[in-house]
């Protein structure tokens, strides 16, 4: 367990070939295994493996950041977001052959919470099933975003729901095929002890 | 892997043991190689093993929530604490042996995810080490009490941080000292594969 928890990391190349549904299958399964506030499971998955699906989405994502202004970005990723969409190279989800979006109820205040732990089961299972996985958080802040929330609701996002994360899912595009294991020091987190 | 996700759950009766140190470092090391948003690793891990503090903790969330009116309460599990607590029967924390807190600047967009895939490794490794867990969320609810906020930063939470989560952790108190693994029903999720 240990291990497959130190050796996660970030995949942000994907091999362009499709992912069996049973893995993709195993990877969603753990993410319905994560706890929820009161137990309330109310967790939506939204698991796309359609390619063009896929392309649309990312399209949409460029066009509506690139409409934006510097000014309005909340954070240097937002920011970052905001210039690479304008230049009109952006594909926010590297190009994965799976998108898993986690979308929650707007008013309940767990919801960024559950979707968490559910992101966090999925990347330890990719992890565990040799495939690599990354959370992108474009669609979230853009949850508020018409068009992109018209995006979600024909995707089956239903009213009243929101996006709080999302997970890139795909084989690695490494020599091996195998996701980058290498651990990374752990140096910024404090920890205090009181006994 | 997918075991200890399918089979952990919450435990919310623990033995009047101690952890020794180096299974609870284990499960604190667990929770800081969960990934951050832009690897930022900003959780702040408070650890509280000293049965004076974690009773004074759990003396002044039950008085601060005694003195709340269940019209504050913005959900049901709120109303609950803010009930029980005016009987003056309340702990919290279970009366666990170990409190985690998860700590993060007030004003970074990550702060409630990175918090809480920490707390999901460190609730897949207490399952891992047969320690029982559970999240529990009165201090994060209490966030912004100017009581909490005090009795936190003399525990080390500095300024501009606040808690999004916390974690009580200890061996669970069963017929066989081991958490229950029954494995629940996931019916609540909803999953869209759109391929």
């Amino acid at each position: 367990m240990f291990d497959l928890i130190k050796t996660r990391r970030s995949t942000r190349k994907f091999k362009d070939a499709p992912v069996p549904d049973d893995l993709v299958e195993q990877v969603v399964e753990a993410g319905r295994y994560a706890p929820s506030g009161g137990n309330v499971q109310s967790t939506h998955f939204i698991v796309i493996q359609n390619p063009q699906v896929l392309q649309d989405i990312a399209e949409q994502v460029k066009q509506e950041f690139a409409k934006m202004d510097i000014s309005e970005a909340a954070n240097k990723s937002i920011a970052n977001s905001i210039t690479v969409s304008k230049t009109g190279n952006y594909v926010f989800h590297y190009g994965c052959p799976v998108l898993i979006i986690t979308a929650n109820k707007k008013g309940y205040g767990n919801n960024i919470a559950d979707c968490s732990c559910a992101l966090e089961n999925m990347m330890l299972m990719a992890n565990a099933l040799d495939l690599g996985s990354v959370w992108v958080n474009q669609l979230r802040w853009l949850k508020e975003n018409p068009v992109l929330i018209e995006a979600m609701k024909k995707l089956g996002m239903e009213e009243g729901e929101r996006v709080y994360g999302a997970l890139a899912l795909g084989y690695p595009d490494t020599p091996d095929g195998k996701p980058v294991r290498e651990i990374t020091p752990r140096i910024g987190y404090k920890v205090d002890y009181i006994k």
